[in-house]
């Protein structure tokens, strides 16, 4: 058997892994020895205040994240701030089923949640590095679900967040999309419900897969116009294989089906008994909710159904014709956008009273559990 | 073996066949006794110039169409117009993969392509009905297509054109969506390279195929409201299943596959050497080119890049929360909306002058074999 050799540090590091030690999971069971894989840039100053915590998308890693999101002379620079990009649970860096030890590896591997990877961050900044306080937390897509629920489950601790193109409960159409790719991935009679030989011999559910990201990961203007075109591809085919196709191959279907699954019960309400209104009311931070003006999968009208129910929060649209993926940073007038608004947010302060105290976790451990659904 | 009584008249009539006879098809090979099946209401004129043709969409029949698009006191109203409604070759009422005699049967169903439906309906039109003038040729999406076709193909005979939420030559998101929906039916191994033993064994595949069309075919805010409920489902999952799977389920995998490459292969520039630009300045029409505002496969800056390059047209609009299945009047606003701009459209005169002479078949057979890609 070949190793799987995409989740390397050749390909997506350096990065370092924090030991969350035997690891309790909303949905029941632990990891033993579950590692939290994350990358970190500049210097955490004296008072500890000048962290940027960043969050990974959908089958993303801290790479993508470094390259997209931070740099020198950037809103989020590594010159000012010390950032921490965590990679999610099941991404292949952190603990996954590609990379667990027995009796969890593959189809066998647990249920994560999106608290599971906000409490796994929480656990390594202040464990780990003694952070109480964040400056911002910022991710897309999947990263913005986690951005909500680290907004809602430590709203003390969070001074600022941006989520970008992603919602605080997923949305019933997000729902159907990751229906109908899984069930792709799934329809590929070698991925034999999990136990498949090698990850690429599912390498027509791969391919579906990745086709359904084309069709709804971009936007029709992206197509007609021919966009692929100033990213190095010169026609659909060349652009839905040698860009899409190419980017899912090389992964785990396991990997990408606890994601999927992950993304698609994401809900800051299951904090509040269901009421989304209560769990949103309870941010203290600054929030620019970020919305991608031609997402199909997260268009701004849904993002402004987040904000609206935010105190303190503001909407904030990016123009961009690339769709859900602009996030990539597909076309250049995405990075002066968005550093336009993180640089805003950054200057300006949250509330300074918070009627909920002075804790760092609203939530204890017990608290998650009865507010399961 | 039961036979499929999807495709009855029960179902879809009442409705008439038309012997196209040994109808040869522009991609190559001849359908023997080849049967167009269309309804007709309202009386034609003793000038013969009330003639209304309304060409079906993707896996729809004429008994949609004469219910969302006619009746007594509405635009197309056959007190006053005669209504011929033509279902397209492949749609299970005309000749199709699922009722065509042997050899042609199932699987072995040639290549069929809008041109070939729109031949056939002018046949039936010219030959039968002795009608050389259209008041009007309406069509939404696939019958969009066909509209597009009638008037790029025959510009004098056709005096108002209103194609909704379609596109003169099929866009390449649109191709995306078709290769992903078409994958979908095709990975169920029932589905046999079309050899299925009846076409509700491809369960799978077909339920597959029906989500993706849940995906597409409405819009993030129809599901974020829930409206849904107002047509009769009280949950996504009712919906899901009820409605879009439930229409789909009872249909002939290889009919669908039919339309489907006829629908990704649609392009009216086949009339002008791929010249789009010569082929939409062939139009003598009036034409409004309807969109429907929360339309994913044709959104309205798709359409009015069509609209754009037609002479003597108008884009409008249509505001609608149920996307692309709006077409179905799934929301009572729409059949006012569609009948103003019917009402209004049928009203306008088209130009006088005809820079072709007076033909009424542009393109005779010899031509078209020639401008083949």
């Amino acid at each position: 058997m070949e190793k799987n050799n995409y989740y390397s540090q050749e390909n997506h590091g350096p990065y370092q892994l924090f030991d969350l030690g035997d690891f309790q999971l909303e949905d029941g069971g632990t990891i033993n020895n579950c590692q939290l894989a994350y990358s970190s840039f500049g210097k955490l100053n004296a008072k500890k205040d000048n962290a940027i915590l960043i969050t990974t998308w959908y089958s993303g890693t801290s790479k993508i994240m470094e390259k997209v999101y931070t740099g020198e002379g950037r809103a989020i620079d590594p010159a000012k701030y010390f950032i921490i990009i965590a990679n999610q649970i099941g991404n292949g860096l952190s603990t996954s089923p590609n990379n667990v030890l027995a009796p969890l590896q593959g189809p066998k591997f647990p249920r994560v949640r999106i608290g599971d990877d906000v409490r796994a961050q929480h656990k390594l900044l202040t464990e780990y590095f003694g952070i109480e306080t964040l400056a911002l937390v910022i991710g897309g897509s999947m990263g913005a679900q986690q951005t909500w629920e680290w907004a809602v489950r430590y709203p003390d601790m969070v001074k600022r967040a941006a989520p970008i193109a992603g919602r605080a409960r997923n949305s019933p159409h997000d729902f159907l999309f990751i229906e109908t790719f899984t069930y792709a991935l799934k329809s590929d009679p070698a991925w034999n419900n999990g136990h498949y030989r090698e990850p690429n011999t599912v390498n027509f559910g791969l391919c579906h897969l990745a086709d359904l990201w084309s069709l709804m990961g971009f936007s029709v203007e992206f197509f007609r116009e021919e966009l692929y075109m100033n990213i190095g591809f010169s026609s659909l085919e060349e652009f839905r294989t040698g860009f899409t196709q190419n980017y899912f191959l090389p992964m785990d279907p396991n990997n990408l089906l606890c994601m999927a699954w992950k993304w698609q019960q994401g809900d800051v309400s299951r904090l509040t008994n269901g009421n989304l209104v209560s769990a949103l009311g309870r941010i203290r931070a600054k929030v620019f909710v970020i919305a991608i003006d031609s997402d199909m999968l997260f268009p701004p009208s849904d993002c402004e159904t987040d904000q609206k129910l935010t105190p303190n929060s503001e909407l904030r649209v990016i123009h961009s014709q690339a769709g859900h993926l602009g996030l990539f940073g597909l076309q250049p007038s995405y990075f002066e956008q968005i550093d336009k608004y993180l640089g805003e947010l950054l200057t300006l302060q949250p509330e300074k009273e918070s009627k909920y105290g002075h804790h760092t976790n609203a939530f204890p451990k017990s608290k998650v559990a009865e507010h399961e659904f």
